[in-house]
């Protein structure tokens, strides 16, 4: 369990009241729990309300709930974001009306905390225009994130999707060249040409990119290993890859 | 202070007798230290053995050995090291034996145990020849270490160097070029040809290279930075420049 100094710092809310509220003032959530099978007037209201602004919970066993306070949650707890959200389509807007040529990183379930942190913070450095993350199985963005990331969260745009599938066809449909970097090619990201608007997708150390999106991507490029280990960390591993967009287009 | 049972797995040896053996029978520190002002005869017989086998070890007040243990030490402390350490002339032969054109990565006070460990997993996958450091002021090799490494510590040669000024001229008169990685300078790295036997230095995200090793290199590069934050992780850094050598090399 978390100290709870930690967990005041990033503003845990419990409470059904006290989340429609947060709600209501137009906070964001970086995690929303809600206990399965609850159901009663107040949680009627939150779950509309939660439809209303489209916003993602998680519905789990009451012994979550308790492992993360032991105060009176009233079945429903939420942590609020450290950072807002972004809207990819802004992004990419801005970036065209700016005269550049977009660059996205999109992120498959990176789920380690400072290997977010440290990507978001080379991303920052890399003129990386927006980070995708699944509003669903990433890393949480708390305060250990945005402190590997050297305060680069509070600078770089990331933004929420629910379907990462939509999010390249989106991405595909406003111009931009999707790459998947992935083990499961020949070809060396060297090969591929970058310099284009474009949005590369990194996958997680344990699992890489889902099947169905390197299915949906344009081209995948790997990057060439050598040694016994053959195994790169995923921060560094982005870190090579946005560098090589950094240098084939000159920036 | 480091908790007993870590200590015991990095095999700590303390006792002037138990140093005195573990120095006969071959074993290599990662640190040592002395007390200051030891003198006895015991200790006498200790330094005529370090000077023979040409051992680094640091003078330190008594009260640094007694944070290190509580028991009986006699004022003398070894870190065993996990590692063997190899000899800088022996990897460039072998890599000019094999046909293979020496790729170097020279640490300069890189002190942080994990962006050291961080920067040998990438080097062992992008074939780097060997790695120097300094045999003081650079981070200790450690379980820490060698888990951030993924085990890359365990396959990738070490050297460690008294003096890395003399080392550089060591690896210029192997034919090595020495390209130093810093921003005092506004050559980007990918204007440097980094296609022939090569060696790359990197320092330490607060102070960087030190001037000394600046003058001596052969070409200063330096990676374009974007955005606000406008510092990258050195294992990253590190990472993206050992795979520009390996871009150009095409391997």
């Amino acid at each position: 369990m978390r100290d709870n100094s930690q967990q005041e710092r990033e503003q845990v809310i419990y409470g059904t009241r006290a989340i429609i509220e947060a709600v209501n003032s137009g906070k964001e959530f970086d995690r929303l729990f809600v206990q399965k099978n609850i159901n009663n007037e107040l949680s009627s209201e939150l779950f509309s309300l939660l439809r209303k602004h489209d916003i993602s919970f998680s519905r789990v066993p009451i012994e979550k709930l308790n492992r993360i306070t032991r105060k009176n949650h009233q079945g429903v707890i939420g942590f609020i974001s450290p950072i807002s959200y972004s809207s990819l389509d802004n992004i990419i807007s801005s970036a065209y009306e700016a005269g550049e040529s977009p660059f996205i990183l999109v992120l498959d379930r990176i789920t380690d905390v400072r290997n977010f942190g440290a990507i978001c913070r080379t991303a920052e450095c890399a003129g990386v225009h927006g980070i995708v993350v699944p509003d669903k199985g990433s890393a949480q963005i708390n305060s250990d994130a945005i402190k590997t990331s050297a305060g680069a969260l509070n600078h770089i745009s990331v933004c929420r999707e629910k379907n990462l599938e939509s999010t390249i066809k989106f991405l595909q449909n406003n111009g931009l060249f999707v790459i998947a970097c992935t083990e499961k090619t020949d070809v060396p990201i060297y090969n591929c040409d970058l310099n284009h608007p474009i949005a590369i997708i990194v996958g997680s150390e344990e699992n890489g990119i889902s099947n169905e999106l390197i299915r949906k991507a344009d081209a995948l490029g790997k990057l060439p290993i050598q040694g016994k280990i053959s195994s790169l960390n995923v921060s560094v591993a982005a870190g090579v890859l946005m560098y090589e967009v950094v240098r084939q287009r000159g920036l």
